[in-house]
């Protein structure tokens, strides 16, 4: 895994990786990984994310069960950032959504929910 | 645009933005914007970044004449990206092609590239 040399992270040691659901072409979530966390992600083809709020690498759904399995793999022009096409487990977002970007800004600058809740947080979260 | 006073810019005023076809779904770039790059974009309904290399806000395309045209705008769960749906002119990667992300990782962990270039850097950036 040599590109992973030439890859630009952070001064905090951070890469940008968009997640993408290979199958509808959604955008699901756009997460920070550490070196350690891509090669876990390399290594067991499931995305693992450095999460700021708890200075620790993750799997992604590691409490929801909503895992994301990675298909296919690319990497930017500038080596700045990666771009993971995955198998989404039920929902990619902890607010239930199966996206991130459920909320979409009309023509008037106003928030409107775009797609259907898939599970209820509190459910999910105890 | 009140939902803008409620994003997470970061402590150097940006916040990433992905940026994806509309028609194919294909995902083009990930960006930075300003607080003005995102309202000109929504005045413009054209992609403005902030170049970090520049130091500035462009017209994304500004040089090449590959902009991108907005099509749908959606917010994250955690205010802290944007996802831009966008008709791309031409191409969206100074290499010359579609998208940023021609590089595809291979099981072996080999570069490959993905798709065909549309154009030759040299005569489009002279």
């Amino acid at each position: 895994m040599n590109f992973i040399d030439g890859l630009n992270f952070d001064e905090k040691g951070l890469l940008p990786a968009i997640i993408q659901d290979e199958r509808s072409g959604r955008v699901l979530t756009l997460c920070y990984m550490t070196k350690e966390a891509l090669s876990k992600t390399i290594e067991e083809k499931k995305i693992y994310v450095f999460r700021r709020s708890k200075g620790r690498i993750m799997l992604k759904g590691e409490s929801s069960g909503c895992v994301q399995t990675v298909k296919k793999m690319f990497v930017d022009c500038a080596d700045n950032s990666l771009l993971f096409m995955v198998e989404q487990t039920r929902a990619a977002c902890h607010e239930g959504y199966f996206s991130c970007y459920f909320r979409e800004i009309d023509d008037k600058g106003e928030v409107v929910i775009s797609e259907q809740r898939l599970f209820d947080p509190k459910e999910v979260y105890p």
